[in-house]
């Protein structure tokens, strides 16, 4: 195979099924990663859109059983890893060992960017089980640099091979990504990647800006299928970095025609950034969140875009969902006290 | 009115026409420009997608006549200046002294990057007629920046109050716009603006580039709506720039609604990447080679891209079409060279 200056992870076929109510079927899967596999796309990430163990009420119940698809993937691709993604607390160490049980040959555990302490369990496991093994740094937009530096530390300590900048919410700007992978990248002995979201139209632009400051690893997802207004659109991408000379070793045309011919026909929709994507990359704030700040707008009668950028501005994370009513609330006091 | 760092001029009542076939009515017209007004957009753009008399069997027929459609736009504005787009050769002066008469206030005379002299005596009529004028040299990509910049000071000379650099296929590099941007910025004393297309995922970021480099004048288009892959959608450039304190003085909530409840609707497809607008980017050509590109294919059983992407090494341009089966003929007899 041919050098590669960069590592692409295709994720349509775990951040994607987000897209489409995590209703990707084995055949679904088998055609895509085959087709991945042949342009050469050196890691393809299958999971529940929210990792292992993801199918749930809570999360969305997956059609298909995750590790079948995992399978499904494994028995198609002749020179790709498949890749599978672990948010501990979702997934367990069980999981992790049944993936790679299966044929899985890259554990991706993703925290929220202050809790990298988490992932000390399941990195250590994963480097056990010979996968090679990413620290995912999510929700990258909430934290200082600084901050940032020491988590990825802790990940680097627990032997991880990578670690990646996750902008979740589409909410970094270009140069809040140069700065942050340029501090990671002195920090550092192990190789930065970046993750993308596109609720900015800025997935292209702060990839770019990764590379530029020397990530070697990023993601892509065909189609743009992914959270949010999708992620970096991986035959674009393919074809920015061939005009800048920087080598994926990804058939071009390979992969224009898996995202033409077998991905977009899945789609019931294609992906764009809609009011409610923009909304979330512009607060920056969880995608779940949107849902509770449309109902605690109702019930105080406001916009929930003043809720939303609120939370954003009080840095509240996932989990914290009850205080999104505190919010509305006070934002509805403040505005009664200035009206009489 | 607040002032303003940028001034966008919005495109989608006039590059959005090519995205739905050049059916606007006077009821959609109405309804996207008086919400555009009422965010306070400064300049609206309507026209044939193709500019004034570009509706014709060759570049599409108009549902409705543009006159009709630009009264209807100014009759509803009560802040922001209609502006008009005229291509000379296939708009007139007398086209132009008619949109002036029924109330456009700006004019945007486009010519191909290397034929500003066409120009002159339609910026000198706009001029006349009170018009703010603009200079408008598409598919800027094709020329290194001494020839745009000697082309761009023709327009200055004619009497344009701003020079737009047109990205007309998508193709232009974040780095190549501000070589470019900063070029004309230090070579003219009027204005500088940047129209981008968004084939390579990269619309948002060259128009930033273009913003920090000194543009003061750029264009989006509500959803995305414009031919190809679309313009930089312009609510999430205002969103962008509100967060980056650049003040276009435009109301962020009102165009996120004007995006997601008045334009989403009248498209029967949301824009997206697609394999051929991707292409057209990607070998840096016009779209109106795509359909004899995919015709010369099959004659010479070839790959179309692999005729597109030579059509833009050669910097063919619009009008030379009939050279389109030369260069197919000329691929397909090099490769039964090398295969006997």
């Amino acid at each position: 195979m041919n050098k590669r200056d960069v590592y692409i992870t295709e994720v349509a076929l775990r951040d994607g099924s987000h897209a489409i109510n995590h209703s990707y079927t084995i055949d679904q899967v088998t055609e895509v990663a085959k087709a991945l596999d042949e342009a050469h796309v050196p890691f393809i990430e299958v999971s529940h859109g929210d990792g292992l163990g993801g199918s749930s009420l809570q999360y969305g119940l997956s059609t298909t059983n995750e590790m079948e698809l995992i399978s499904a993937a494994v028995s198609v691709c002749k020179q790709a890893d498949i890749a599978v993604l672990l948010l501990p607390g979702i997934g367990t160490v069980g999981d992790l060992k049944e993936a790679a049980n299966i044929g899985a040959r890259m554990a991706r555990i993703a925290t929220h960017v202050t809790e990298a302490d988490v992932s000390k369990q399941h990195i250590k496991v994963a480097k056990e089980l010979g996968m090679e093994t990413v620290g995912f740094l999510m929700m990258a937009h909430m934290v200082p640099t600084e901050k940032l530096i020491e988590q990825a530390k802790l990940m680097e300590s627990y032997g991880a091979d990578t670690v990646y900048v996750v902008d979740s919410a589409g909410a970094l700007l270009p140069h809040q990504v140069k700065e942050r992978i340029r501090a990671l990248r002195e920090a550092l002995n192990v190789n930065v990647g970046f993750h993308g979201h596109n609720n900015l139209s800025l997935a292209m632009a702060n990839t770019l800006v990764a590379i530029e400051e020397g990530a070697t690893r990023v993601d892509g997802s065909v189609r743009c299928l992914g959270a949010g207004a999708g992620n970096t659109q991986t035959e674009v991408l393919v074809s920015v970095l061939d005009r800048m000379n920087i080598t994926t070793a990804i058939d071009l045309y390979k992969m224009m025609d898996v995202a033409e011919d077998i991905v977009a026909p899945i789609l019931d929709q294609p992906q764009e950034i809609t009011k409610g994507s923009l909304v979330l990359g512009y607060a920056g704030v969880y995608s779940s969140f949107l849902l509770h700040a449309n109902r605690a707008a109702q019930k105080f009668n406001l916009d929930p875009r003043d809720i939303l950028i609120e939370l954003g501005k009080q840095k509240v994370v996932g989990g914290q969902e009850d205080m999104i009513l505190d919010v509305a609330s006070d934002i509805a006091q403040k505005r009664m006290t200035f009206s009489t």
